[in-house]
Formats: structure tokens, sequence, C-alpha cells
């Protein structure tokens, strides 16, 4: 099925609508992107392909690269890693520092930016050359060799993440980050700045709708177990203080960025990306979350 | 197809397991329960049904109420019911009473005590006569006129129930609670006290995988939407804070009480009780959450 | 000395700063106080006394009973209090509730509104006929017969006192009342709503400014050591979150009420009650505060 | 008057008393300190000395140092402090990163770690050599220019106060460091390693005891009122989480450190420093605590 005509005709409705979404201003990066722009992608894992608007444009993906790096270490790493981590929701961002002085540095997931820092820190044990090794997968899964970091981008997060260093020095304290601080953050802000478009994320996904198999070329990411446990992972917690909100709205497992990118994933059917950097008071693409919920409204296409 | 035989395998497999848990011990009820029963029941939409050990044996079905309370005020009331309650999952237990005055007297969700505290105003509101109402409606959606309230647990329960005291009359303070709260208060402690099998739960529970329909009978309880939505509730928030744990390893949304059964949804499938009543640290029962683990992977029936 | 001069002095110099305080609303009784009154009364340890305005009229001394609850189970009580309550200043008033989760039910300090509950269950326990005994402690200080609760203040503070019965159901869900609710808060509420003027209060604290023995009548309340400690936490805890800003400005212990009272002592020298019914935004009264800094700056008449 | 007698008197009550404490031991520097030294030495405002023991051997004054800094900056600083931060005390350790994140980055009062971090950035700012200033305002407040900083103690420090840069990395999220974090914590980490003997101490901290004038000299370091304040300060807020037993039972105000000094001053009398390396689980030194309890017991010298 080709799904243009549908984004379509959501896309011309949520013209009616007025955004009061804000694009993230924390870098000068990120404030200074065109605020209107639009995309969206879906890819099937038969190989059919959906597209709209500006779906071949690169933007920051931001926490939406939480998801490679999780993968990453998930599939790798051979001791327990939910040791260091939880994998329940997080409760609402007032609660990250008092959650990890609760639970004495354990962060409640991989997706938060206190779990993802850990699993930079597991990355930085695992990997022989973290950073690259990581752009290789993600080059990988999206057959396509030009993304990359943009270290313009983590430079600027790197000046301004007080909070985040508050996060990692906190869990320092508590003895769950093994390597030098320092190191793990440049891992870290490194993931954040990589860019992708729409089509590419949607592209990368896609083993995730495949039961753990990159579809173009076969090769196995993760166990189905593994895969459909990461998908459960992301319909938790993959949308900050709102993945209530998108389970119950959209109804499918996610992951979101200060970016203005949402990507969706559909077991056994696609993985949908969309883009729009209008943010709502959760961090989360103001735009984005209701084409996505008009679209699994008018498909009939939740997994619930 | 007939899961019989499946249940029987898992159910010899987790004897081999010893259960740490233990039963629910704050009322005398709960806890003089003999720990080692065990049943379960599954029903599909079809009408087919699979059943193993003491799945006709009534049990206190404690916090699975909350959704047979929820589902009603959802379905007859015309006011916004998000303005008084959240669909957030709630964080760690710790943080309920925290969380409450953060946040103004607005819980996180209607399945938390709070939530559902909340939801038993609203019903008082509603209803002509609350108590009487909502046990038709749960007798209707079993077709059972023998299920009914255990008033010895109800009062045990409000004799003890000092905590749950604490966040209606901290939800009062904030404007967020309407009526008397001993009017209040009744209801839940007799909603929490009914005693249902593991065979009229599944049935009861059918319409959540039947997009709001109650096969035998051809009644709508709610619109496809709403029940998808009230699905995607539970998968959040349906178990304490092991909704991440519930969601990661069964892959089902469901819902726990501390009498230790549980209930599973499979939307377009089947519904699922399950029953054994020692429970894990969480308050969710120990076995309960290891056989649903099981049947899934088993199975291969997950929403992921 | 005679310290009226003073007392007019400055009282013409806070005439020329707006009051921006509100009265407390929270009860018809104590919204539709004359907000302009104002009064104070100094007691010397030799007898001497010192007045200006509105000192003789009574008003609703609310939370600076909770020294008079404080002392007479102080003074009576054989076990240790302490293994109860804390004697610890409270942080902020929005921790009140977490820090009573986090300790398990036992309050910060006697003078918060948690531990003075508790301070009522201790006094419920010791007493022949708690309310009529307190009544007669407080009498006997002020050799005052006329000195009573108001009832309907109590019953007002009853109907709205939410938060204070999420209180004291919390602390009895950690087993630290062990009396029946409605009696201890009944206790609770009495107290609060004595009414009593700033001669009085003035002439019924004297005794600890005369290490623990009322002058006129030579009985002694408290011993030397027990009489040092009860100022001490005045000092520290006094002043709901005000206790530093206090001890910091006017440096004399103290304790305040929503009425608009405040009563200070100076070890050895004197006892001192201000009356202004306006609050500022931490709930002890504008002008009071205001007057005491200015009264211990120009006395130069700290502890300090 | 001397009290030498008294001390040797207590000094043997005490060696009756089985110590408890444990000895610091995050960093080696402190872990290796002889656990059994005890010292004490007072100073009267007149220029008379009593001392006992290990009362000229220096120990690491860690926290006790916070006081001077703070003096320092409350002396030369015209803007107002009191914007950067508050002079409450801070309630629970645990709550330490969730009051700063509640109250948006200002710290409860310049002695918990967060507000005297603040100071160390105030004097960044107003300072030509902050370190060099640092120590020569403290070489003369006791007139002795051999007293220094502890180079290995401040390296060690730095290298596991992870705790520490957390918070110095949250407050500056919120806009409330100025100065490059290395430059402030470089400071601070100084300022914590100088050593001084019970001795110096007891001489540096007398013009508090003075109305802010340095006996030996006659220099003024704060007028009447600041100082007043001050020791208000460290009466409500001298001593982590136990400000409140130490006003309780010892009755002056002080400032403790975890390497087991404490400094109490009497106004118009006398300052006294003790020190035991052990600490009781508050992090106060458990035989120095009750060394001053016992001694303003038997002095009847309390200010309350």
């Amino acid at each position: 099925m080709n799904y243009s005509n549908i984004f379509h005709e959501i896309y011309n409705e949520l013209q009616n609508i007025e955004d009061p979404g804000q694009v993230a201003d924390y870098i000068p990066e990120l404030a200074h992107v065109e605020p209107n722009q639009f995309g969206v992608h879906l890819t099937t894992i038969n190989g059919e392909h959906s597209a709209f608007g500006d779906s071949e444009k690169r933007f920051s993906i931001q926490s939406i690269a939480k998801v490679f790096s999780f993968v990453l270490a998930y599939s790798r790493v051979k001791s327990n890693i939910w040791e260091r981590m939880d994998l329940e929701p997080a409760g609402t961002p007032f609660n990250s520092l008092v959650q990890l002085e609760y639970d004495k540095g354990i962060p409640r997931n991989p997706f938060i930016n206190a779990g993802a820092i850990v699993v930079c820190d597991i990355l930085v044990d695992e990997l022989a050359s973290p950073k690259e090794n990581v752009l290789s997968f993600i080059r990988s899964l999206s057959k396509n060799n030009t993304i990359n970091y943009n270290p313009i981008v983590a430079h600027s997060e790197k000046k301004s993440g007080f909070r985040n260093y508050a996060l990692v020095n906190l869990m320092k304290s508590f003895g769950n980050i093994k390597n030098d601080i320092d190191k793990v953050m440049d891992l870290y802000f490194s993931i954040c700045s990589i860019e992708m478009s729409c089509k590419e994320l949607s592209e990368s996904f896609l083993f995730l709708a495949n039961n753990g198999v990159v579809p173009y070329s076969g090769e196995r990411i993760l166990s189905p177990s593994r895969t459909k446990r990461t998908n459960a992972l992301m319909q938790t917690c993959g949308f900050y203080d709102e993945a209530g909100q998108f389970t119950f709205k959209v109804g499918l497992p996610g992951k979101s960025g200060v970016g203005g990118g949402i990507v969706a994933v559909h077991p056994e059917k696609y993985s949908i990306a969309v883009w729009s950097p209008r943010l709502n008071k959760k961090g989360n693409s103001y735009k984005g979350m209701l084409f996505l919920e008009e679209f699994t409204t008018k498909t009939k296409l939740s997994i619930f």
C-alpha cells in the first residue's frame, strides 16, 4: 500500500491547526533550524516506500540515537546490562535527579539521558573505537555511508550540557560509571549530534519491525525475543514524560528527539519517521505527535 | 486452538522453580488464602476456552477492579476526565505522595490508587446507585449474577487503609475530590473487594480484545478508539512499578491485583487471566508474571 | 526598663512601609479579622511590663499553641518522645509529606503540623482529660481562667483540614499514631483554636525566659536543661520555612502562628509577644517579623 | 577562668564511653589519621587560654573553612549575596539535589556544599588572587603565617568529588555559577584542605565572639549586626543534618568538619575548638559533640 495520499490528507488538515510549538533553542545549531519544515517517510518490511514533504532532508536526530546505541550494547554485551539500569518508565522530569539519588545511581531506563549515558559507558568498555563503531553500525543499518556526526552540534551540546554532567557525576559518585567522564560524554554528545533524514531513519529502524533482521541485507541485528523487548521498551519509555500519551493516542512503539524527529514501528508491518522542528512543552514534536495520532486513527493501525 | 496443553507444560516447568513470593498479609482475609493455588483461563474472541488448575475458584480481584470502574467512567462521563488525572506511568511507589503534591493533587493515571479514587469520586457524581451500578456492569460483562462484593474484605481494607486515606485527603486539599470522603472511599474499598474466578475475569475482559464489543451479547461497551486507548493505558500503567518489566517480558496490556490475579489482553485474539496468590516484591503475582512471560514466548504471541 | 517608647518609635517607622501581607483566609473566622490591628507586649522576668496598641485583644494563637502542648508532653512523659519525632528543622513545606514518607512516619520536629499531631497523640495517652488538662495548663501559666478554646474555629479547621488528615493518616500507616484519629485530631484542632492576647502570651511564655520557673508563682514547669532545649528547638524550628530568616534577623527563639501572632523569648531577660494579622508568603506575620527585627537591632538584644 | 580542669574531667568521663564513630575514609589522607587523637582549646575575648590534649596538632579543617570563605564574601561583596543562596536549614542530606532542583539552583544556605560552592564562585569574581587572598585572610585572623593548604588533600578531594561536581553542574545549568567550573572547584577543594590546630581555630573564630573585631589586633572583620547574623547562621545551618541536635544539646553556634573538628562560639565570652577524628553517622565528630554537650551542661554556658 502507498500511504502518500493519506500523508497529504493529514498534512493538509494539520495546516489548519496553529502550531504553538517552539524550536529547541538551548544551542544555536538547533535554534536556527527553519521551523516550518515537515517530512514523513514510511518503509514497509516488503520494501515499499511512501514519503511526503522534506523526507530526505537531514536533521539532528538527538535522542532518537539512543535507540541505536542501546541496540548496539544490547546485541554485543554479554554481561547483564540490567544490573546497571532499570527498564521502567521514569515519571516526571522533575524526578530525574532525585530518582537517581533514591535508586543509588541506577537510571530508570536506557532512553532517559542518565540511562543513555550508562549505555555509552558500556560501549566505551566494549568497543575498540566507540565513535567509529557506532557510526558504522548506523551506516550499515541504513546502507548509507554519508551519515555522520555533526561536530559543531556535539561541541555546543557539550558546552551547555551542565545538567548531563550533573547526572554523570552523580552516577559516578555511586560507582555506576566505570570510565573517564570526558570519554563517556564525548561519545554521548557525538551520538546525539548525528544527522539523518526521515527516509534514512525509517530504513534504519526497519529491523525492529522485522523481528530483528535488516530486510535489505538479511543481517540479524537482534534475536526475535530481544527485538520485541526493544520495541516494548520504546513503548513505555520512548517519549520522556509523554510515553503514556503517545501509547494512548498513537499506539505504536517509538522514540522522539528534540530535533523534532519521531520514529515509530509497527511490528511485522512498517517503520515510519516524521519530522517537524517545533516542540510541545514536553519536548516532543508538536505536529509529529498529531500526525502520527491521525495516521494510526485513519489507517486503524495501532498495536492495541 | 486449545492452549490447555501449553498451560500444563508451563505449569510443570514452574513447579521446579522455588516461589519466593509472599501472600499479601495487610488484612487477614488475604493473609489466610491457601498460597499454592494456581489457575489460568483463556477465552478467545471466537468463544473458545482453555483452562488449567483452579480456574473457576473465586479470589479477591483487588486492583484489577480498577479497570472496570475506569471503563464505566470513561464510557459514561461526558466531561473531560483527563483534567482530573493524567495518563502517564507513575514512577516509583516512593513517589506517590510527592508526585501528588508536586502535581497539585492530579494523579498520574487511573490505575494507581490515587487515580482510582478520583474515578470513584466521578462515579459517585455520575451514577444513581454507584455500588449497585458498578456491580451490575461487571455482572453483565461476565453474564454472571453471582459475582459480588465481599463486605468483610471491604471492611478490613477500610480499617487498615490509612495510606489511601492520606491520598484522598491530600487530593481533597487540592480540590480534586468533590464528594464526601467517606462516600468515595466506601465505593473504592467495595470495588477492591469483588471476588471473581479466572474464567469470569477472562470473559469479562474479552470486550477489550474485541474492539469494545462483548462477543457473546454484541453489546458495545467502548468505541474502537477508546478500547485501544484503554489497552494502551493498561500497557503503560497496569502493573504498579513493574509496567516496564511486564511490557518488556510479556508484551501484552494487562492489570494485576494484590490478590494474585493478572488479566492480560491480546487485541483481536484473546483475553487471559491467571491467578497465584504469592506476590513478588513489587506486589504482582510471582508465578503469574512468569507464567505469562513463558506463555507469550512459547506461543510467540506478543503485540510487539 | 520600659520599652513602650521604642515600641512607639518602631511602630511609626513601620507605618511608612506598605504591608503586602495577606490575612489567612482558609477558614472564615481567620479571614474576617480586621487586618490592621497591631499589638505588642513585653514582660520581663522581674515583672515589668511594656505594651503598645492592641496588646490586650485576644486573637487565634494557632501554631503558637504547639509550644504549650509540647512543653506539657515534655514535662509529663517518661518515655522517650524523641523516638517518635526528630528535632531537626524541616526544610521546605513542599517536603513535608515526602519527608514523612522517607523517614517512615517520623516527623522532623514537634513544631511542624505532623510533629504537633504526634504530640497530641502522646497527650491523649498520658492525660486523663486531654482537652481540659491542656487548657488548665495554659490558664495556670497565664494566671487567667478566661482563656478558652474557640469551638467554631476548631470546627472550621477540622472541616477544611484535609492536609492535616493526610499527615495523620500517613503517620498512622507507619504506626506512629497510637490512638483513634478522630480523638487525636479533635485535640489538635482544639489547641489551635485557643485565643489569647499579646499580654497573656507574653506572660505565659515567661517561664521559658526564667529557667523553667513561672516567675509570679514560683512553679517549676521544666528543668533548666529542658528549658534551654525547648528554647533551642524554637530557635531552629519555630517559624516554618523561615526559622533561618528569623534567627538571622531577630536572633531570639520564638514561635509564630497563622493568626498573626509571634512570641519570642530572651533567656534570663524577657518574653515578648507581637500581633499583626497580615502574613508574608511563608505564613508568618509580615509586620510582626519586621517589628522584632527592628526591636532586637535597636535594643541590641539578640542572643548572638 | 581556666577551664582546663573541666576539660580534663569531661575527657576522663568520655574515656569510659565506647566511641562507635568512624574516621572519614573517602580519601586516603583522611582515612589514615590516627583515630584516637583528641584536643580542645578555648580562647576568651580577654585573651585567656585553656587547652587539653592534642590542641596544637593540625588537622584537616574541611567544612569549618566554609565559615572563613563565607565571612570573606559577606564582608567584601556589595551585591546581595542572598539572591544567590538562601539562609534556611537544609533538611535531610537526601534532599540536597532535589532541593536544588526544586529551588532552581539556589542552595539553602552558605554552609552546605552547594552554598559554599556559590560562595567560591563569588570570591572568584571578587578577589584578585582568590586562593592567596583566602589564605591571607585566615592567616591574619590567627596571626599565623604557617597555616596552609594541603595540595595532596585538595587533589584527592577533587579526584573523588563527583557529587560536588554534580552539584556545581546542576547549579550552572540554572545559571547560578558564573565562572568556569574548574576554577571554582579548585578554590573550593583548596579551602577544604586547609590544616589548622584547635588553638589556631579557636583564635581565628574569636572575632565572632567579639562583635566582629579581632581582639588581639583590633581589626574589624564584620559589623556587629553581620557578626550576630553569621553566628545565627552557624546556629541553624552549621552541622549538616544535626543542626537541631547541636542547638538542642550544646546551645552554641558552631561549625563542624569531616576531619573531626568542631568550633563553637559563645558571643561576648569565648570561642572553643575541639577535635576528635571519629565521626557519627551524620558526619560530625562523635566525641566532639559529646564533649561540647557536657561542657555547656557543666559550665551552664549556653546562649539559651
